[in-house]
């Protein structure tokens, strides 16, 4: 390579892609008329050699898009198509469109991503997937790239990004200390998935409510799952095995909280008379649920709305320098038939 | 305007859209320089003149997206959201991106859809609300525009395009049928939306499953819905003032069902004891409900990858004309515990 300390031009791209420079200029401009593993090798020798597309160019080519690019970890469920519901409305009214990519609960990377906006094909990145590597995300959102991108949902903390949160733990707090209230003391959480980010957060709060009530958490109570109802209901029959059952539980989010508890029911354990169970996200399904489920009703409109708000204005605001915007919103507390005092 | 059996030409388009023709080419190839306002009116233009655009052209700015429409009812709904996560993962596989346009159960028309198509956002258009004009459709699937279009879910029936489905009419049958089995006569429906082709072919096959049985169907026991859980919640306070009530219900689907069953059992009414419910779908909560829900399954991961399957190869086959597809899925009775024989 040459030497880095210069400013990088088109040859040492197209040297390091090992294309001519017409091939680097049309990957730019129409990449469509570029094949995908060209275009691969131009946007990797643009990343490692730090060239910097003239800026108007590139602003003229991110408005052309005039679309979103929203990247969640699983459609499916119906708290994020929810949220994407909410944001769709808000891009519409904008004029954007909104691409979707699922990641598949982290199972795929920020290379992924990165198709959709070196193809010109989104301008911009609402990120709900807290698991991408922040190096990669750096790379999209600082020069030369300097895509905006909001993240939102599933934090990713000290990176300097835009984000529009909910209290995740001081939600869980609240969750756990209803029970802790209803006089219970052996209380388990079902947890959401290793390395997930909100997961973590709420298994924080849960910690941090025991604790502040004098209650040290038995490690045996944290019961594994990953957010799906099939996880929840696997997880009760993990449950049936402890020698000694927690009289409540938290679950990490209202899917395995449902799961969990036809898992249960069909073990003969019945709710709320034998077990007391708080939820989180108050799907709509919830409230229909039997019993009705006691559960922190995450503001989803307003979540989705402002996400999109936020990463619209960025996205034309092009040119100003912003400081890292840092939404969060609160949970509330629905009390449902799913938790009851303890009994006597 | 000008005699219109002559080929119409981009002169006749400005004329008709009050601008210049050089404003008429920067429509077509950039619009994202024009206004909306001026873009729509030279839309417009081409769609009353009849103007062709040069094929070749209309073709590379076609793949220059690599993207398709999805336009749905209503992202919160389980049952499209499942949809549209196996049409994502398609399209992934294939190398194009998914826009999403919520439709709101068809409050918006094929207006919106055309801003999409006509800006080069989207290639093609996967359609799941039937609800739209089938004339407006027309419009944007042939010449001039001859957008690629397949219709999956809600059918547009005799008017031409591919579609991919599933046979509501014979799975509503089969769901009745299971009803007669049990030995029920008194049977109701909770009806989808009004003028949603879905309600009407569940509706159509409920009807031809009783009258098969010599059973002349109750037009009051037509319980009114919309497919979404509270409007099944309503019917349940409305079905409380039956003078004679049905001892089984056929739900038009698992949302409503489930608001029903919720909404009932707030009114002292169990079921099965009390009622035999089935619903339409299989949502991922069918089998976790209390009771767990007997349900026509339909196959949605089949079903969203063969429409995007049907759809990407009408991209890729660009040039050649093909009679319309018309594929159509079978749905499968999964028998649980919302569904009894009659009490003698």
């Amino acid at each position: 390579m040459s030497d880095m300390r210069k400013t990088p031009t088109i040859q040492d791209v197209a040297r390091f892609a090992k294309v001519s420079t017409a091939t680097v200029s049309r990957a730019l401009s129409s990449p469509e008329r570029v094949s995908l593993g060209t275009r691969d090798r131009v946007s990797e020798a643009i990343r490692v050699t730090g060239y910097t597309l003239n800026q108007a160019a590139r602003s003229l080519r991110q408005r052309a898009a005039k679309t979103i690019l929203v990247a969640l970890p699983d459609i499916r469920n119906g708290f994020f198509s929810s949220i994407l519901d909410a944001i769709e409305r808000e891009a519409t009214n904008r004029g954007y469109s909104v691409l979707v990519a699922n990641l598949y609960l982290g199972h795929e990377s920020a290379r992924r991503l990165e198709g959709y906006l070196f193809s010109n094909r989104a301008d911009g990145l609402l990120l709900l997937d807290g698991s991408l590597d922040p190096q990669a995300l750096r790379v999209l959102t600082t020069a030369p790239h300097s895509f905006p991108m909001v993240v939102a949902c599933e934090d990713i903390p000290n990176a300097g990004f835009h984000r529009v949160l909910t209290d995740n733990q001081v939600a869980a707090e609240r969750a756990t200390r209803h029970l802790i209230d209803l006089g219970h003391r052996r209380i388990g959480h079902l947890v959401g998935p290793e390395n997930n980010v909100v997961a973590r957060e709420r298994n924080a709060g849960f910690v941090s409510a025991l604790r502040q009530a004098g209650i040290e958490p038995n490690p045996q109570w944290l019961i594994r799952g990953n957010f799906e109802m099939q996880a929840g209901f696997a997880a009760a029959a993990r449950f049936m095995t402890l020698s000694e059952r927690p009289t409540a539980v938290f679950a990490a989010n209202d899917e395995s909280a449902i799961g969990f508890l036809s898992g249960l029911r069909q073990q003969g354990i019945e709710c709320p008379r034998d077990i007391s169970i708080v939820g989180f996200d108050d799907l709509e399904v919830a409230a229909h649920y039997r019993p009705a489920l006691t559960t922190m009703r995450q503001p989803r409109e307003t979540l989705g709305r402002l996400a999109a708000e936020t990463l619209i204005d960025l996205l034309e605001d092009d040119g100003t320098t912003r400081s890292a915007m840092h939404i969060v919103l609160n949970c509330e507390l629905i009390v449902r038939g799913s938790t009851a005092p303890l009994a006597q």
